[in-house]
């Protein structure tokens, strides 16, 4: 199946909406989404940002909360703001990289999210990390062992900077087999709709 | 019928499709909107952006070029890039303001757009102004100098004053009657549907 690259932080707001959908999105549309966490602070640093662009412009961050609570209360799913924003996404990164050709990954992941913008929890604590791998299936230990490795640490700056080559300057955003690239949660759908309609496998 | 301000600048890329569909979009969820030009400058001095963000950022502005380019083949839609960019949409938005009571206005206002982002005109050229509003079906003399009054400059510094108090920071922006602000020509219909859902007149 083609696959869909989601490429997301674990801090960032409205990849928590993105994350909820994007399998069942993917699904419908015949596409597996494969879950490529980042370190979107790296990313920022680059744009000359030393923190969210939403605690550094106010405005946009107020715009931000409300859109989120609008966007969470239409999907029916709860919403709390984070303490402190953004959460360090780090470890959860990490243990994504580490355990991406695992089957539950993106279950994890989606747990991570549920965790830190449904509970308010903090996702730097090895105990909510290992709660969210417990409940996705996996061995808790095991894995966050394995997100020490330096082969990983490597794995998730390969990561970042290959999202940096597509393009992305920001959280969520997809890329298409064909390196197209789509920015924000309300978009993913015309990622979709762009691999139905020129997709090489349109013409099966 | 119930009114949805459209907050924009007529240098605002993104405002361009929204100008197009909007109209078409209100009359079906039975809305009126409302054309409201802003001077998006004064906003983004305020955030301290000296130019578009998509000057500042240029991997943003980069995306965002090549999204217009989807977007508006997706519409079937005629689409260049202005030079230079933004452009200065002084004097057709004090010509807009100025005949905010007109019917005709929102037509002059996508007349504008056309020219800027379908034949690459330079808007603040009398001439091309002159030509919006004559396809309009206005007094172009007229309204020109109508747009000079110093009435008119104090209304546009107004309505850019009234966009910054609903929270705008980009454009194009949408304003239900209930407060509700909505970024981006891709929120257009979440904001229609808010209104549908929660507007006073839903009970009717």
């Amino acid at each position: 199946m083609p696959t869909l690259s989601f490429f997301f932080d674990f801090g960032s707001t409205y990849s928590y909406p993105a994350a909820l959908r994007i399998r069942e999105a993917a699904a419908r549309a015949g596409v597996v989404a494969r879950f490529r966490p980042i370190m979107l602070g790296a990313i920022f640093k680059a744009q000359g940002w030393v923190t969210s662009p939403f605690n550094l412009y106010p405005v946009k961050g107020r715009y931000m909360w409300r859109d989120l609570e609008r966007i969470t209360a239409a999907m029916g799913v709860p919403f709390v703001r984070p303490d402190p924003f953004p959460q360090n996404g780090l470890l959860a990164a990490r243990v994504a990289v580490g355990a991406r050709d695992e089957p539950w990954q993106p279950r994890f992941c989606v747990e991570v999210f549920k965790a830190e913008f449904a509970r308010g929890e903090e996702i730097i604590d090895p105990a909510v990390i290992s709660a969210a791998l417990t409940a996705a299936g996996a061995d808790a230990a095991h894995w966050i062992a394995r997100a020490a490795g330096e082969d990983v640490k490597d794995a998730l700056r390969a990561e970042t900077d290959e999202a940096g080559r597509h393009g992305v300057f920001g959280a969520p955003s997809f890329v298409t087999p064909d390196g197209e690239l789509f920015w924000g949660n309300d978009r993913l759908e015309a990622a979709l709709a762009w691999m139905a309609h020129r997709s090489p496998r349109r013409s099966r």
